[in-house]
């Protein structure tokens, strides 16, 4: 057995190992794929095991991540932060080595991979941030950000939908830095693939523009995988697909290339059998043998040169470019600099009446010159969601250097390449579209909560208040669904100010996603001399308008554009005697993280009489409005009509919420 | 001008005057398309205009939906219910002309679309429900469903990643019957779509299997895309898709081939100038000319004789075979014969403990040899999902009478052709996936919604509960998230007995999807001599296990598998004198349909105390908890660990539900 196929084979026995104790996961394509990890690991890939954040490395994408045991055992073995006993606790609890890779919990792992077809997105995302800031830093002599996005995938994550939309865009923009391979192994969950599945993949990706090179049954051959990511690397230009036919579970005398072997254990016989095939002691578990660990752990003082090297090109760097430098420093750490904020418009009444999805424009490029590293765009809505950065122009071919993101018709590849962008670093991404289409995007935007990635998502268009368009078009559901998201911050801005102010806390927010919940109608701007300060949005919810006595007779809360509506009825409530105060409750998220005391001044434990006011389902509001409370909200679908007529047939009128707040204070009294 | 031309530029300045009148809307497709659309349905579309429903008609889907007033304009002047005010009306409250193309708003209007990708993946739908049906029911002389579906869509629907899932599968299929067109205009709303799309189209769909042609500049060609048609019906075996380069706007001297003509009026000058153009009186809007009308209303005596001659074949059908006829009828109406159900088990403790998803695959067997018009699948999932109806193999080219639906990895394509085939009618659909999946279908799942689709979602893996694949693979923010989604029946059993009622109620419910949420896990089957009867399930909620007083001091309420959890805890409180009710409730939409003495007796509102234990977002279970009551629920992502790790660490332990309940009871009295 040479060395390297003693390494292959370690790495295949450590994930059958790691599966067999588990008692569950998936030892079929880490057993396969173990020759093309082992080449890309040792050959190509430039990474630093003790630095896994080096800004310069490689990044490397599981996309099939269910083959998880592969990525943890190359990772132990290359001197990675993750021990042996790591890997003995394969799927337990608080151990670093999860099911399926998990971002933030394991050195090395560059993203969350699971569901299908995230990671190639999440690749696109790197190769796009790695290609803008190339063009954006690197000089004659000093190719300070200069290295490669490599993707492992599987049948499954070229099935899904994800996958076209990632390659399509990635060959238009010809990402020449983004490389992948096809573990192609004619196996899936319900038996062979080709009970579902007669794509010509080769074909699929030319008409992508991508460098397809199609190795046939070569899983097994170091020689001609090493020389196909060569190949890739030299063909600029375009990314590259390399087609490799593997056996799943190779090497099992009962189970290679049956479903079996796909996600569960092989069990303790065949477990044997496979050693034996392998010409491994059958005994034994776990084994590393030395001269393993040695010949791999070389990538530890390799990596620490190639750091090195680069942390030296960048005092040159640093030398001959000092202000680019400090620029680099800059997009790195995306500090917001004094004053960041100082052009961010202060709207009067009199500049209104004003859409807030106007206002996000605004302040986009009020910002942007301020934060260079802000990039963002939307999936061809950009005239409707208003998201262009004015003063740069698209990211396109040769054009890299721009900073407005024209994603195509693709919401799901915008969302997960976004997170890609995020992860690579360097560059803060937006992403936009109309709210209702949050649904096309809605597993990615779920892993960017479950990374706690800072991706600002403006989503406009944001109820049946969009009109004519439909019930197609119009978000029922939405805010529901999206507050019931861990980790995401959900903010809809009632006037201009607030979603000045909306955008500004995004802006801040680093501990994960911020949705900004836009309208496409026009609403009034509100006279900030007279209702409270827009400053109240960081607290999620404010006083905007208090009652006149000393205690509220009743609590009207509302969010976007109904706060409008809520605030004449407070009026109208007052010429009937209901001493009404007005909350603006922008985000549900920011008000739950304030203290106690906070949210008992805006929603007074001692006034039970409240009306809740949304175009949206009600589902949720019973916590804020309370037993005694009541909901205008929306439990069917929406209509094709001019919006007002919307609003008026949904009870989202002045009236209605007159006749209801009255109702409420009288039942309650 | 010759007829044809007439009728053509009728069609453009009907689109155009709606959209003119309307204030909005989308113009520049129809003006582009009416000749593709003329051709079609004066030559090749087999259609009986007063009889929209019968049943061998072609299907057409418009997936390309903004370009609704095409097909209003073609269905009104073909004959159908659509009158030329209503086009006066179009996007009007009210109106049957809504903004996109409404499913049972609109007489011809095949399905609902809008969202891009949508139709493409409901076309497929279609022609699988067409294939299966002739599979089943044609005969030598009689093909007594024998119709093609016909497919218009732009590149927004093939920049989607829908497109590929659903062209993929069609393509694999071998799905003959269905003919897309492909208005490729060059222009989208960003801008020309070169800024982000480069896919070479013809290669790419080539690439899945497909019959190609590329018509070129020919959008004016009445000749050129009849014989492309033509042809596609002629190529057996392999979907067509038919590239026909158009001008968006064709004809408006400002605002052909720009993205203006796109979204928006064409403004009353331009309108004038384009009228023009095409040799139309200026001034007149929504002009009909009288040999117009006569020429396109000839398709409604034409529809009669086909539907009489179809009607005559039948009749020969009938007498020829006379049990095919009656078999035909009952795919047609879906009635639920007597005992329909009597082979569905009745579990017993003994029988446990059982996973729902187990429980699920022994009913879909017990019913399906009675339900034969009952088909489905899952994508990719089958052994986990456990959907297969044993006594059928798969649908596969040339075993389209199967009734096993192999989706692949194509969740979007799954529930979007599985709406297709519930559209088409004839067949029931299932479609099963890891509930976590929901995520990918969700749009798809929302317009089945909005189209009262009774299609029936199999969603396993529920929760936390399925332990080491992790948070990637585990629901939290699901049963919020679709609850909240209007027309969607979602149940969540607790155990094998309410399950297989779960099941029924599905098979029961014609008025919109439901979706029945399974568990991985075994969970033990309660003792029904012991609690209440598991038909209350029908109702949404019921007393599993009463209080042992007149009046219960506190009332624990739980959904799935921690039921048991809430029973058992129901007998630790017991002991601790607190005299406990346990509420099973395993459907919110169900319980909210039952009067309000039936919810009053199930959660009395004189019990304050009360305590609701669900493995999800506890987002609107404040609902039915009340102000004193509380949530044991889950705020935070999942992770990869044993289940009853999992479980522990996450709160849902009978100790810890216990102690909540103390302290909840105690706090209330």
């Amino acid at each position: 057995m040479t060395i390297e196929e003693k390494c292959i084979n370690t790495i295949r026995c450590l994930a059958i190992d790691a599966v067999q104790k588990a008692g569950s996961g998936h030892p079929g394509a880490p057993m396969a794929l173990a020759p093309a990890a082992y080449v890309l690991w040792m050959e190509h890939l430039r990474y630093s095991p003790e630095n896994p954040e080096w800004f310069n490395r490689d990044r490397f994408v599981l996309s099939n991540g269910h083959a998880s045991m592969l990525q943890y055992a190359v990772l132990h073995l290359t001197g990675y932060d993750i021990s042996l006993d790591d890997i003995r606790n394969f799927r337990q609890w608080g151990s670093n080595t999860a099911g399926h890779p998990e971002y933030g919990l394991t050195p090395g792992i560059e993203t969350t991979t699971g569901p299908l077809g995230q990671g190639l997105m999440n690749g696109v995302g790197m190769a796009m941030a790695e290609a803008h800031l190339a063009a954006l830093f690197n000089k004659e002599g000093y190719p300070v950000v200069n290295h490669y996005t490599y993707v492992f995938c599987s049948d499954g994550d070229l099935m899904e939908g994800a996958s076209h939309e990632a390659a399509s865009l990635a060959g238009h923009l010809g990402l020449g830095k983004l490389i992948c391979l096809y573990d192609d192994n004619h196996i899936s969950i319900e038996g062979n693939t080709s009970l579902t599945y007669s794509d010509d993949v080769a074909r699929r990706f030319e008409a992508y523009g991508w460098h397809v090179q199609n190795l046939g049954d070569k899983g097994n051959s170091l020689e001609a995988i090493s020389d196909a990511f060569r190949q890739a690397r030299q063909a600029t230009g375009k990314p590259s697909m390399i087609l490799l036919r593997t056996h799943i579970g190779y090497g099992a005398p009962n189970k290679q290339d049956t479903p079996e072997v796909h996600g569960s254990p092989l069990g303790e016989e065949e477990v044997k059998r496979t050693k034996a095939f392998y010409g491994w002691p059958e005994e034994e578990t776990f084994l590393v043998p030395a001269e393993v660990r040695q010949h791999m752990r070389r990538a530890v003082s390799r990596g620490k040169e190639w750091e090195q090297a680069w942390r030296q090109m960048m005092d040159g760097y640093g030398r001959k470019y000092p202000e680019l430098l400090e620029k680099f420093h800059q997009y790195q750490e995306q500090e917001l600099p004094d004053g960041w904020d100082a052009d961010v418009p202060h709207y009067e009444p009199s500049d209104g009446p004003k859409a807030t999805r106007a206002v996000s424009s605004d302040v986009i490029n009020a910002v942007a010159p301020r934060l260079p590293w802000l990039v963002g765009g939307s999936a061809d809505l950009e005239p409707s969601t208003k998201t262009l950065i004015n003063s740069s122009g698209y990211f396109e071919k040769g054009q890299y250097h721009n900073r407005n993101l024209a994603w195509g018709v693709r919401e799901h590849n915008m969302c997960g390449a976004s997170s890609g962008m995020s992860l690579h670093g360097g560059v803060r991404p937006f992403a936009a579209t109309f709210f209702i289409f949050s649904d096309y995007a809605r597993p990615a935007i779920r892993l960017a909560c479950l990374m706690k990635l800072p991706v600002i998502y403006v989503m406009t268009h944001d109820s049946i208040g969009l009109g004519e368009d439909g019930p197609t078009h119009q978000p029922v559901e939405h805010l529901a669904s999206l507050r019931a998201m861990p980790n995401m911050c959900l903010i809809r801005p009632a006037d201009a100010n607030e979603a000045a102010y909306a955008w500004r806390a995004a802006i801040r927010r680093k501990e994960g996603p911020t949705m900004l919940v836009l309208t496409r109608q026009k609403l009034p701007v509100f006279d900030r001399r007279k209702v409270a300060g827009a400053e109240g949005l960081y607290r999620g919810a404010y006083v905007i308008s208090p009652e006149r006595g000393s205690s509220p007779g009743l609590i009207l809360i509302a969010t976007g554009s109904e706060v409008q509506l809520a605030l004449e009825a407070q009026r109208k409530l007052l010429e009937k005697d209901i001493d009404a105060r007005v909350v603006s409750m922008p985000s549900w998220e920011l008000f739950r993280r304030q203290p106690q005391a906070y949210r008992n001044e805006v929603l007074p434990p001692e006034v039970p009489a409240r009306l809740a006011i949304e175009a949206g389902s009600p589902e949720g509001w019973r916590e804020w409005v309370g037993d005694d409370g009541s909901v205008i909200g929306i439990t069917r679908f929406g209509a094709s009509a001019p919006y007002q007529e919307n609003f008026r047939h949904y009870g989202f009128t002045v009236e209605n919420i007159v006749n209801k707040a009255r109702k409420r204070a009288l039942e309650i009294s």
